[in-house]
């Protein structure tokens, strides 16, 4: 009989489980459960109780009832018999954390706090953080904090600081009243399995905790604020594991959600995002992972411990055990082409995509790809959100130039991409330039599957042969590697990270090689990109920062 | 009874005109004649010759027709007598021109030529000379010429020198039956008075003569090309006077064509932009036309010559009698918003506005009103077409910086129009830097009429009142007032051309006024804006002009 791991996505506005053959990566059975509560943004659950602007809140009773839905509906889906089951692995949006009590329970759980919002699961895009992030910066560059270059020297709103910090100046109460600040996958693999650890890919990406150092030190949270004093022996005590290690074994009551077996062996958890890299088969320096979505997500294992300027951060046993992981990013990706097609696209096109049954996207690419490198006249800096690595500076903004009268939509489409690509090869040159090799890039992520022009233009541009890993919720199949890693060969699973992603890894992936042609002139264009990029990106001419000034004035 | 004068508009596809009051400047009647042949482009008419590309010539017979037919139904129109009209003024686009025989006789009327394309009038955007243009460029530069910098130090293809130069390399014997070359306004004129003159505004803009020194001498000919020795004697002779000066008296025949009387004064031609200035009632230094159209044609007197870098030409007498006139220009202003519109309007905007039954522009008008300087974060670089002056370079492109992920088209719309604005006002320091002030703008064309905003945000860039001369027709009322000058107080006309101006003109100009709070804020996103002009202008980085060339490799 087939063994199967199963991985747990659990995202924004729904979780699922994916139930999948140890033996062969079949995936046999899929199934997805909708947040009850979604995304909380207006009103506590319930309740006339408003929130603030830039809140992003979610109910833990939402993952709990993920278990007990999306599970069984996919082993079903899968014909999979529960006693063939042998691990579990977890994969979650971070940083989603949640104040709990000293046993798990949720603060938003105790009738005492439940109508207080600082109780709830506060999101990964919750915002409202951003005054104590700004705080925390304020006081890392003046103590000149060790931690801080690894984070690209700056820490954002969205971190478990910034957002311990909030829960403390805006409820007080609630803060006294915590026992464990808890991101969110963590709290779940605790409730499957009874013993709560951490896991290092959140505590390192979001919590700024490094193997060597562990968390910023009490002299610095005392800094911050006297409040925070042993934050670290305590609200944050508990066990760093790297991804993927067993932390325990399926509770009674977990399985009874679940109608699986006890037992089963669950791995700890590790950041969505992350575990693509897995999940697309990546266990070795060299193959840059791009996530490619609104914006992308740039992954790569190394051997050792490099400063590389403005990355998301590096982090020892962050994505795999054994390795450092490097995370950087680009603030803006999908995010633009959508910007475009769907505030800036012209009606003909619209109009002519419609008459033929396509998206407006697919018209754009098929009519951008007619046209060769250089051949628009037309240059973009893609900094429409800002530029996250190298230069983390969200008041940057996007340029194009080259326009002419004949100028039409599919220049400026391709050319968009083109800057995103080009932008991607920034980060790749800084990554090598501090000793990070980058030989092979590897993709996954809706925009990857949807569009091969841009999987072309990358190759292109990179120079380097672009992999689209092919299979959908990569991240829950990386889930459910590292469930097979944590079982053990003993169990039927695998005893290497390597060896599960080897035989769980789906074969039909399509490679993107290089148009060396294609690749001469887009260096010429990269040349002028970085040219720009260096102009307007540092200092030469803060002309973006000063309009934004002037815009923030009217 | 009232007097009248008739101005007389040659357009690009047919001609006008105009029957006005002398004492009030009412105008009675205006009717236009479409030319029978237009713009001949494809094949001579009648046969199946074909055209060269960037060929575009007209038939003279279609401006004897005009006179034929439009004036007669205009003075019908305007129920005016025939012994009541005084005066006629002609403006004509530039540089048209056509070979004739000694008499007069287009070289297309006489069998032997009327198959070769030569012979026909070359219209003001025949293109086909490019390569003459360049090798004049080349020969003035290697010579220094001392009247090159007189015109931005370049010569257009579109420009007296280079089409006649195509003649004779194209056609040496059509160049060689050629007695006279004449701007085809002064052909008309010689048509209605039988005296053949030239005009300072044609011969100056386009035929690169000067007061002074007359037209490039006969060594640059030669070295030019041996062949086009004496062509200054005998092809190009012929006296030449400032528009508005009375060249002679209504022949017999040409007062048969109309149904007028013989007698009538005929003042001498001018360049159809240039008779904007006299038809806004600008007969002084200090106020600058700009002719909004498709591009921008600013205009302005001064008492004395200076050499202002990258202007079209400063002629003496060019646009009025005993004052220097100076033409600018930038290359496209109606163009850009027409190319945003017409190419890359969003659909939801096409659609709202057909909902409204109003105009896509009046829609993006008014949304973009709503906006304040600043507010958007955009600013651009009119460069779409290039830019021609100060910069006098056609390679530069379009740029847009300051794009974010909530950039709407309003901010667009908006932003290419403050970058025309801003070119003017480059244009404005560059005039006053030399020498020439520039105190208030008055605006006549198409795009003053339409669109309100964009003589507000010329208004608040400059700092400077901004009039709207208002009325329809401003060059062949300006032709008009010529003519009521040619024929002089003692016809009931006027012994200044101040005087027919100043009775003549329509009332009712509206002033914008410079906001100054707007004005405030617009100087320093002008200063951002000089600062990328000066940076991809003028060589610190010719990232738009590699593009180009990276363009034309594909």
């Amino acid at each position: 009989m087939s063994k199967f791991a199963i991985g747990l996505d659990f995202g924004t506005e729904s979780g699922r489980a994916l139930v999948v053959d140890v033996a062969t990566g079949k995936v046999v059975g899929s199934a997805a459960h909708p947040y009850a509560d979604g995304v909380i943004d207006k009103h506590l659950p319930g309740t006339t109780i408003t929130l603030e602007p830039d809140t992003a809140l979610q109910n833990p009773n939402d993952y709990i009832e993920t278990l007990k839905r999306a599970v069984p509906e996919a082993m079903k889906q899968g014909g999979a018999r529960a006693e063939d089951v042998i691990g579990m692995g977890v994969d979650f949006t971070a940083c989603t954390v949640l104040p709990t009590l000293a046993d798990g329970t949720p603060l938003c759980n105790v009738p005492q706090w439940k109508t207080n919002p600082h109780s709830w699961v506060k999101l990964w895009k919750h915002h409202a953080a951003q005054p104590e992030a700004d705080k925390i910066n304020e006081v890392a560059r003046a103590r000149d904090e060790s931690w801080l270059p690894i984070y690209g020297g700056i820490v954002s709103s969205e971190w478990c600081h910034s957002k311990t910090l909030q829960i403390l100046n805006d409820a007080p109460e609630v803060y006294n009243a915590t026992d464990k600040i808890v991101e969110a996958g963590d709290w779940i693999v605790w409730q499957m399995t009874g013993v709560m650890k951490r896991n290092a890919c959140a505590a390192g990406y979001k919590g700024l905790w490094q193997k060597e150092s562990g968390y910023p030190n009490n002299d610095f949270l005392r800094a911050l604020d006297p409040r925070l004093d042993r934050l670290n022996e305590i609200k944050l005590a508990g066990e760093i594991v790297a991804p993927g290690t067993r932390v325990g074994a399926l509770t009674e009551q977990a399985a009874q959600w679940m109608s699986l077996r006890p037992g089963i062996a669950v791995a700890a958890a590790t950041i969505d995002a992350h575990a693509a890299a897995l999940g697309v088969g990546v266990t070795e320096p060299g193959r840059m992972v791009l996530i490619l979505g609104t914006s992308t997500c740039h992954l790569i294992l190394d051997h050792h411990k490099h400063l590389v300027p403005g990355i998301s951060g590096v982090v020892e046993d962050g994505i795999l055990p054994g390795l450092f992981g490097y995370e950087a990013g680009q603030a803006a990706v999908g995010d633009i082409f959508e910007w475009y097609v769907e505030h800036n696209l012209a009606e003909p096109y619209k109009h002519r995509a419609k008459e033929r049954g396509i998206s407006p996207y697919q018209l754009l690419e098929e009519e951008a790809m007619k046209l060769k490198p250089g051949e628009s006249g037309l240059l973009a800096l893609d900094w429409w959100n800002g530029c996250r690595t190298p230069l983390v500076d969200a008041n940057l903004s996007g340029l194009l130039i080259g326009a002419t009268l004949g100028t039409r939509p599919p220049d400026i489409y391709r050319a968009l991409i083109e800057a995103t690509a080009f932008g991607t090869q920034i980060i790749i040159e800084t990554f090598e330039k501090n000793g990070v090799t980058v030989k092979q890039l590897v993709a996954c992520g809706g925009l990857a599957e949807r569009n091969k022009l841009l999987m072309q233009i990358y190759a292109d541009v990179t120079g380097r042969e672009f992999i689209e890993a092919g299979a959908g919720h990569t991240s829950a199949l990386g889930a459910a590697m590292f469930g097979a890693y944590a079982a053990g060969s003993a169990a039927g699973g695998y005893d290497s990270l390597t060896e599960s992603a080897k035989q769980m890894l789906p074969a039909q992936a399509v490679t993107h090689k290089p148009n060396l042609a294609h690749h001469a002139t887009y260096q010429k264009l990269f040349a002028e990109y970085r040219k720009l990029h260096e102009h307007f990106g540092r200092g030469a001419n803060n002309v973006m920062k000063r309009l934004r000034v002037i815009r923030n004035e009217m």
